[in-house]
């Protein structure tokens, strides 16, 4: 693992699934890479998404899809994080890959079959999202990818068009490997269902006020058998267990599960032990975060020279495509 | 009509045919229009054609089309003459584009139809290549594009993309007219075919030798039904003729007519006529090209010169199109 792409879709909210899901490992990588830790808020994406895409609110969603992040533990300073619009090179590279591959390629794709299927209009982003995605990794000449199961399909297509374009025009990109994250969890919504997510409204945010938190832990399903106070619980059959997981150390562990199973201790108890753990790990983000929004400049600055080095890694990739495709007197 | 743009492939040498039926209204319309007739060496869709691209010839290809347009003709300083690369702008709004527009309305062109039925493997390039070239037309905010038949479909896209865009974002862009050539000959080939064409090999190049344009209309056929020297033609079945129409004044015209009728002349003595009639237009053409390839710097600093301007009013655009759909801090 020498440099990383990763990107962050300036949609809505972070919320604590993402966070425990990828930003923790971004900051890992980012704490074992540095600048070659690329984190790209891919904004031109963001367009392809009819539903989440609003003109009016997507620089405001850009400007806190950074300050999230930075304010999570994504150092601006020590790794590379920028907006995917301010390396409009990326487009160019895009176009010269569709050149290049087929339209089967793309009709075949998993999430382009399914996203496409439920739209009476499909528009051609759709289709051609994966190749621009490919060259925001290839651009970097990226050899690792973090990704989910879910985008394992769009990166074998990068592999196959980096694969296309070094045997015809020579060697030039390497095929990047996913990196899988073990140690992410599936984290469950808050009203039990299997997963954390935006689009069902189940969500506790990154950055929520603390008293909304609490009203959502409190009013959360529990081990459905508990009915009252006195009756034992089971602790895996319980949501607020499940989050102890994430943001308790064991010891606590231990004894939640050991007070709930014995009706030692009551579920408000238990939600109450989880709320002043999980403020332990979101209050210092949440104070960084308030200190950030004092200082927008700060972050503004942060993209600026972010994108400043990107910018300069992707016209470097460029020319040598430009040359190499035969592109006349390349700048 | 307020400014043009018009595309010129880099795919190989210009033939007569394109001179009458393109170049010379290309000339009228510069004249006209001086900077805000912008004509543009598309080298990006060039590499959507899998027969004519070669990545090695083609820098020197966009070269030759440079020359062989100044040389006939347009006039680098007082047009925009510029390379389609050197703005990679354009890649960047067809991505926009792309995002805004129905797979359906690409699949359904008469060219992709045609073009993709022929091959195995369909490059997505193919199907997009329609809205590239609406970003071409519209990031310059050209009203007026001169066009052939074959183009008018695509053409009716670009104004479909640019009345969605100003109606979903505000008005941007104005919806460009097709400018048809009435005067442009369809031009039949050497051989005598309906029309010259690079691609089946009967063309009579812009800057081809004398001593090979005068072997091939020595051995081109005329009328069939004269035989002999001393049967009498029928110039409105005769190649030569037409072409004598192209290029010889008016009593030229009439006197080979009726020398042809008469069986007052021979072929090869009307040929002779036609030979030296094309070559006082072609002459001049090839000197001026002779005189540039001994200046290829010439050549390269207006290209150059081109392309800064063009690059002007495209960032112009581009800019209130990136705040428009709302990209965060565009710069």
């Amino acid at each position: 693992m020498k440099r990383v792409l990763s990107g962050i879709q300036p949609t809505g909210a972070i919320h604590i699934g993402n966070y425990l899901g990828a930003i923790k490992q971004w900051v890992e990588i980012g704490e074992q890479l540095g600048k070659d830790a690329l984190f790209c808020i891919v904004d031109y994406h963001a367009l392809t998404n009819p539903d989440a895409y609003d003109p009016k609110r997507l620089p405001q969603r850009t400007f806190e899809a950074a300050l999230a992040n930075i304010a999570a533990g994504l150092d601006p300073e020590k790794i590379t994080l920028f907006v995917q619009s301010h390396v409009p090179e990326h487009t160019e590279l895009s176009w010269i890959f569709t050149t290049q591959t087929p339209v089967g390629d793309l009709t075949r794709m998993t999430q382009y079959k399914d996203k496409s299927a439920k739209l009476k209009s499909v528009p051609a982003g759709l289709l051609m999202y994966p190749v621009l995605q490919a060259a925001d990794i290839l651009i970097y000449k990226a050899d690792t990818v973090p990704v989910g199961e879910d985008q394992l399909q769009h990166l074998e297509l990068t592999r196959e068009i980096a694969r296309r374009f070094n045997h015809t025009f020579g060697d030039t990109f390497p095929e990047p490997k996913a990196l899988l994250n073990p140690k992410a969890p599936r984290v469950p919504g808050i009203d039990g269902a299997a997963k954390m997510s935006k689009s069902v409204g189940n969500t506790i945010e990154l950055l929520e006020e603390p008293a909304s938190i609490w009203e959502k832990l409190r009013t959360a399903p529990t081990d459905p058998a508990r009915v009252r106070r006195n009756d034992p619980g089971d602790p895996d059959r319980c949501l607020i267990f499940k989050y102890h997981t994430y943001f308790s150390p064991p010891e606590v562990q231990e004894a939640v599960a050991g007070g709930c199973r014995t009706a030692g201790i009551g579920c408000v108890d238990c939600k109450k032990m989880l709320f002043d753990r999980m403020m332990e790990v979101l209050g210092p983000i949440q104070e960084r975060a308030a200190e950030l929004r004092r200082h927008p400049e700060a972050v503004e600055a942060a993209l600026e020279d972010g994108a400043g080095r990107a910018r300069a890694l992707a016209q470097e990739t460029m020319h040598e495509v430009r040359v190499k495709i035969g592109l006349y007197k390349p700048y």
